[in-house]
């Protein structure tokens, strides 16, 4: 019995079907769509798997071969508390080029995040922020009665960092941490580089600022970078990642948080989880096989793109993406129109207030992209000018 | 290849080399030898893997057959968020037939006494146990900056239920949690039921107490029992429970505390870890597998008891334990011993102060207990006699 997961399930007539959704072929397409170093044969499918699962941006392909290889062969840590582990904390350290005391590892980044929450927040203290965005520090603050100063979005889109510093500096006493999510969930848009030194350089030092990079893998806008070279300046940031969306390994529990080593002493006395052997190793193979990550980068945006292209051919407006999902305009209520995707076995979205008639679409495999693309326009037969609501 | 993990190694010579051990055959004994229920190739072995490790109280023959298939088979929810997950929240709610709302589950118990450090104690409170323990609580105190007050053991070992009763209601109010490992660790000895009993009704009802049944699985004491029906009864008691031992998951991560619904949702705020799905999976085959929960039970019994009448022969006290580890008296300094051990690769114990002369053993395989009993007996040449201490 061959146990291996497998993404061998995605391969075959991907041209065909790219073609079917409205994507020429081209160079860069090409370069995506190379098979995937090493297949095996899939496991039965049952009722869940066979839901088109576009609702968590989670990777469709899941761990590469050679991240399996490396889990399988580390069994043999199953029953032990110490043992050798890859390294893995020092090889992350150095995929930043960073001491390893500016890293702490954690099950997820949402642990990092539910820690930093724990750690610089507390009764009375203030988490500044956008909304909509990614919830878990907002719930977080809340658990422990500190409160939440979400501030809208730009017309755009954009998170306004003008507003955000404003408002920081208002409340100075009061603020333990500023948050932002960037590429932000569930919008797919960036704050660029340029934005973030300026909000760093316009709020007081001492507060802590957490840079949600779980998105940081899908980027090709230019004006991004990520936030970790000010982590080496000495500034108080808190840059977050995780291995569940561009390795796979949401249900498997790996991330990490990189900042000052004052900051990392601080988190670690609210760090409760700890982390699997096998994921362990996982990790370590991730970041070594720049082959799967890349060709997970491509075929996910080249597919993003497509569906993208043909929504807007529609005249539906569609948010631009730099994740692994985007959010359309729906113009009428997104729940509505999630129900009626439920009905074709394709789990989309979820409510993202008060963004409540932009719909989330996660990027699938091609087949469930398809699927997508058959039930929207079942949904809606005549494109955006027959909803009637705009 | 095959990746899966093995106890074959461990099969094979056994009634042979418990006889060296001076472990007469009884009817016991044979059911304790039987084989497991199935077995697999070992994966090549390694430095780390020839060590002979019985320091840190693990279970030598890693997760049964079962576990393996049902994790295997998990492998496919490896990069998903919410997926099924063989209801395991339920079923070790089942198991212990209690309210699904009295257990809260994390990556290990360590993760419960963490958790709980964070959510009972505070600046300025105090936790009250003995010395030595299990000291996960009392260092999540210091992190906090709550006190610890550990209370001496008395001659035989055992826990000092009306010391700590005294010292509780002299600290009333600022006692935050009773911690009581049971059987303890490292000693193995038990507290009775009575005892228990007596505690819970001799201190202020609204003090929490933490009951660590880490090593429940491997009783035998007709005078210890769970401490579960305390919660059923309204009681403000904490039991934690871990895979790691008797189900040989302590690298995977799984473990849970049993509580009142109001402790439950304290603890919540403070859980910042998550399970891997792949070990959910495997708790709920481990429940279900009683046949391979048996043989790791009445193998490490066997073993254990066939060590210790061995070192008791030779003229050492041997601390009688009820679990899966023990120790014994070296009448010098336990670290010069352990070192010595290790030169034979072997590793045993650590220091529990203030127990410096006892070397607590865990109880690896057959084949790692004639390799301990060998060093043993190269460290030790003339018995107890010649150690010159006593």
């Amino acid at each position: 019995m061959n146990t291996r997961f497998s993404r061998r399930h995605f391969v075959g007539g991907a041209a065909a079907a790219l073609g079917a959704l409205g994507l020429r072929p081209n160079s860069a397409l090409g370069a995506a769509l190379r098979p995937p170093p090493k297949g095996l044969a899939p496991l039965p499918r049952d009722a869940y798997d066979d839901l088109a699962k576009l609702s968590s941006n989670e990777n469709p392909y899941g761990p590469s071969d050679s991240m399996m290889e490396a889990m399988n062969a580390a069994w043999k840590y199953s029953n032990r508390y110490g043992y050798p582990d890859g390294d893995i904390h020092e090889k992350i350290a150095e995929h930043h080029g960073i001491d390893a005391g500016n890293i702490i590892m954690h099950a997820g980044s949402g642990e990092t995040l539910k820690v930093a929450g724990l750690a610089f927040l507390g009764h009375n203290e203030k988490v500044v922020g956008v909304e909509p965005t990614f919830m878990t520090v907002y719930r977080a603050a809340t658990g422990v009665d500190a409160d939440v100063i979400a501030r809208p979005l730009l017309s755009d889109h954009t998170q306004d960092i003008d507003d955000l510093i404003r408002v920081t500096r208002r409340n100075y006493r009061d603020v333990g941490m500023v948050y932002v999510c960037n590429p932000n969930n569930p919008t797919g848009v960036v704050v660029s580089d340029d934005d973030i030194r300026r909000l760093l350089d316009g709020i007081p030092e001492d507060i802590p600022v957490l840079i949600d990079e779980a998105y940081h893998h899908f980027v090709q806008d230019p004006s991004y970078a990520t936030a970790v070279p000010y982590i080496k300046e000495g500034r108080k940031v808190l840059v977050t990642r995780t291995f569940s969306k561009i390795y796979g390994m949401a249900g498997l529990r790996l991330g990490y948080g990189i900042a000052p080593a004052e900051m990392i002493d601080q988190m670690r006395t609210y760090t409760t989880g700890t982390i699997n052997a096998l994921v362990k190793w996982g990790g370590v193979a991730a970041l070594e096989d720049r082959e799967s990550e890349e060709w997970v980068k491509d075929t996910t945006i080249a597919l993003r793109e497509a569906t993208a292209s043909q929504l807007r051919s529609q005249g539906f407006e569609v948010i631009p993406s730099e994740t692994n999902f985007f959010m359309v305009h729906t113009g009428r209520p997104a729940s509505e129109v999630r129900a009626e995707f439920r009905k074709h076995d394709v789990a989309v979205g979820r409510d993202f207030p008060p963004m409540l008639d932009y719909l989330r679409v996660s990027i699938g495999t091609e087949e469930e992209m398809k699927r997508f693309m058959t039930a929207w326009n079942e949904i809606f037969p005549d494109g955006m000018t027959a909803t009637g609501t705009r």
